[in-house]
C-alpha cells in the first residue's frame, strides 16, 4: 500500500504538548485557572524558549541556522537541493501579558509538520523550512517584526542592532549576544524562500462569530496612527460662560463620534479607534487646558484608507478652530496594505475545502511576520479562531480542534507548495 | 465741619500693603514673578496666616473670638449694643497654588473697612464683624466651606472635627488644637448677625471681558457632580470589526458632546463641563475596556439644573445601551442654588453706582461662605474683576483700582447697613 500524502494528518496531542511545553517557559498564571507567558524578545526567558524550540528541532534532526539578528530557520532537506526552499514560521517571543498561542502556535505547527513528515518518511523535493523571528511584538524594540523586516532586507541589520530596549535601554545587539543569540548567517538572508506560509490565531473575534474554523487571509490591513493634542484655555466650570470657553475635551470628543462616523460611512474593512486619552489637569471642576488623544485608523483598501486619514485631519482642524483651540498632530506610523499571493490565498481555501474545513477570506487587522516576507516571495497566511477574540492576553485560547485544523491546513499546503 | 461718613473712603496702599504680608505666608513664587501662597487648612502656614490676621485684629482693638471649628470672629463694637451686628469676611486658607486674592481680599477688606472707621472716629449703631471661616477651600477636609457650615449649623460640630485630612489623615479636632486655634465660643454661633456682605474676586471672566468693575452677587449656582463609568469590551483596534465592538470611549464622548449641546439648549446661566476622564486601559491600538469622566453642571435656575442632570442621565444610559455597554452612575455632589437677598442685592448695586463704579448683577459660579451665611441672614457678596478670568493659581490678579473699589462699596455697604 502506497502512502497517499493527501492523506497526511498531524498529531494533536504532540502539537499540544510542545505548546504547553513551550508556554510553561516564562509562565504567567491567572486568578482563574488560565495561563500564559511573558516572554519579551531577548531576555533571559526568550533565551529558554529559543533553548528549547532550537533543541526540538535538532532533535527531529534538522539543520538549524541562525542569523545576525537572531532569526532561526530549521531546514527539513528536500529532495532536489538546487530548488529554493519553501518556508513557514512565525515567532515566540510575547508581550508581557502574553497567550500561548500568538507566534507560538506558527513555529510549532511547522516542527509538527514536520515531525509528521519525518515519522512517514515522506521527503518533497523542496525543502521545508520553520523560522522562528526576532522580536515581532516590538514589546522591547522598536519597531514590531523587526527580525522579519531584517530578514527582507527592510532595514539594515546594524541599525537594528543599535536599537535600545524600552525597559532597560540595553542595545540590542548586546541582548543577541548576551542570550547566546548573535549567529552568523547573512541577514538579509542571501536567497529567499520558494513561498512563505504561516499559521496564526486569529486574534479577533470573527471566526468564532461566524462559527467557521479556518481564515484565509488575504492581506494585512494598512494602519495610520495618529496623536492629536488639542489646547484650550484652562477655566473654572462653575465661573466661565459657555460662550467663553476653549474647551479641548468638547473638540476631542467631537473627533472621536467623527472617527466612530467615518468607519461607518466608509464600511468594508474599514475601522477606527480612539484608544489613548490623556486630559490636563484632569479636574472634575475645571475646563481642561489641553488633551491629548490617538485615532487608530486601518483599512485593507489604501484609498479608502487614505480618505479616512484626510478625513479625521480635516474634521479635527475644523472642530478646534471653531472653539478657539489649537490642534497639533503627530504621525505616529503610517503602513500601507499589504496584499498576499492571490493563488497562494487560492491555495489554502482549497485545502480547507478539501480536509473539510469550512472557511473564510479575511484581512488581518494586526500586524505578522508574513507581510514583511510578502515583500520577497509569495505568501500567505492560515487563521484559527480565538476564543472570545482575545489575544496578548494570558486567557487567549484556541480550541483543540481548530488548532488540529490549522495544522493540517498548513501541513497540506506546505507539501503543495514543495512538490 | 461735621464728617459725612458717605465720603469716606479706604486707605489702598494699607490693603493693598495687608494683601501683600499675608501672601508671603506660605508663598509660592512662579517662574514669570508672578507669586501666590499655599497655606492649606490647619498646616502650620495656615496657622502662621491665622496668628498674622488675628494680631492686626488685636492691633486694632478689636475683639477676637475663636469658635470650637477655628472659625474667628473680630468684632468692632457698636453705639448699640443690644443690635445684633453686621458681618462681613471670608477665609484665608487657600488651595495648593493659591492666589493672594481669594478669600484674602474679602478678611482684608473687612480690616480695612474697620481701620478706615476706626481712624476717622466713626462708630455706626451696630457691631461690625470681620471673620475668617475655616477650611473654605476643602483642600485637605470634606466638605469645603466646612468653618461657616458649621457656623450656621448645618453640620454637627463633632462631626466636623472627626473629618479626616486628605493628604495625613489627621483628624481635623486634632490639627485644629496642634495649631492652638480649637476656640471657645459655640459653634454653630448663638446668635447670627444682622446681616452679611462678602468680598470676594470674581474667578471668572466676565467683568473683565465686559469692561465692568462691580458684580453685584444675586446668589451661587446650584451643582450637580456626577461620575459615569462605561463598561465595554476591550477588544485589538485591528481585528475587531465596527459592528461587534462595544466602545465606551465613543460612549463617553457622545455623552461630552451632549453635555454641551445641553447647556446651549437650556442657555441662560446654564454650564456644564466634563473635566475629568479616564481610559483603561489607555494604549493607541486597543479598544478601551473601560471609560470614567465626570460631569459638572451648574445653573442659578434650580429647575433647569435640575433638567439639565435628568438629561445627561437619560441620553448616558441611552447611548450606553446602544453600544452594548454597561453604565453606572455615581452622584458625587448636589448643591441647590442658593439665592441673595435682593434688597442686599439692590443695595449693593446702589452703592457701586453712587460711588460711580459700573456695576453688573450677575451670579457666582462658585462656592462661598456667603451661601451659607444666606441660611441665617440677609446675605450678599460683591465681586471685583479677576485678571483673565484665573484663580486658583498663583498667577490670580486683581488690578489695585479694583481692589479700591470693591473695598469701598464694603465699606459704604456695611456702613449703611450698620446705621
Amino acid at each position: 500500500m502506497t502512502l497517499d500524502v493527501t492523506d497526511l494528518r498531524i498529531s494533536l496531542p504532540r502539537l499540544i504538548e510542545r505548546i504547553e511545553a513551550l508556554g510553561n517557559v516564562g509562565r504567567v498564571d491567572g486568578p482563574k485557572g488560565e495561563w500564559g507567558c511573558a516572554r519579551l524578545a531577548l531576555t533571559d526567558a526568550d533565551r529558554d524558549g529559543r533553548d528549547l524550540v532550537t533543541t526540538w528541532m535538532a532533535d527531529l534532526g534538522l539543520e538549524v541556522t541562525i542569523d545576525g539578528v537572531g532569526n532561526a530557520v530549521a531546514t527539513y532537506a528536500g529532495s532536489d537541493p538546487s530548488m529554493a526552499p519553501v518556508m513557514t514560521g512565525s515567532h515566540i517571543d510575547t508581550v508581557r501579558t502574553g497567550g500561548r498561542f500568538d507566534g507560538n502556535l506558527g513555529v510549532l505547527g511547522g516542527l509538527e509538520v514536520v515531525e509528521t513528515l519525518a515519522r512517514a518518511g515522506v521527503r518533497p523535493r523542496r525543502a521545508i523550512q520553520v523560522a522562528f523571528f526576532t522580536d515581532e511584538e516590538g514589546s522591547r524594540f522598536h519597531p514590531d517584526m523587526l527580525g522579519s523586516l531584517v530578514y527582507v532586507g527592510g532595514l539594515a541589520l546594524e541599525e537594528a542592532l543599535d536599537m535600545r530596549a524600552h525597559d532597560n535601554d540595553a542595545r540590542l545587539g548586546d541582548e543577541l549576544a548576551r542570550i547566546g543569540y548573535a549567529g552568523s548567517m547573512p541577514c538579509p538572508a542571501a536567497t529567499f524562500p520558494h513561498a512563505y506560509i504561516e499559521l496564526h490565531i486569529e486574534q479577533g473575534p470573527v471566526l468564532e462569530a461566524e462559527g467557521i474554523t479556518i481564515g484565509a487571509v488575504t492581506g494585512v490591513q494598512g494602519i495610520y496612527w495618529n496623536e492629536f493634542t488639542i489646547t484650550g484655555q484652562s477655566a473654572h466650570a462653575g465661573t466661565t460662560p459657555m460662550r467663553m470657553r476653549k474647551d479641548p475635551m468638547v473638540v476631542a470628543a467631537q473627533i472621536t463620534t467623527e472617527a466612530r462616523a467615518i468607519a461607518t460611512r466608509l464600511g468594508g474593512a474599514q475601522v477606527a479607534t480612539v484608544g489613548r486619552l490623556d486630559v490636563f489637569p484632569d479636574l472634575t471642576n475645571v475646563v481642561p487646558a489641553r488633551v491629548t488623544f490617538t485615532t487608530d485608523m486601518r483599512n485593507t483598501d489604501g484609498l479608502k484608507l487614505d480618505e479616512a486619514d484626510q478625513a479625521i485631519k480635516a474634521f479635527a482642524a475644523r472642530m478646534a478652530a471653531d472653539e478657539g483651540c489649537e490642534m497639533t498632530m503627530t504621525p505616529l506610523a503610517h503602513f500601507e496594505p499589504v496584499e498576499f499571493n492571490p493563488l497562494m490565498i487560492d491555495l489554502v481555501e482549497a485545502t480547507s475545502k478539501r480536509l473539510g474545513y469550512s472557511v473564510r477570506r479575511m484581512p488581518s487587522g494586526a500586524g505578522h511576520d508574513a507581510q514583511m516576507l510578502a515583500r520577497v516571495c509569495p505568501t500567505a497566511m492560515i487563521f484559527v479562531p480565538s476564543i472570545n477574540g482575545l489575544s496578548h492576553n494570558i486567557a487567549e485560547d484556541t480550541a483543540p480542534s481548530d488548532l488540529e485544523a490549522g495544522a493540517n491546513v498548513l501541513l497540506q499546503t506546505l507539501l503543495h507548495l514543495a512538490s
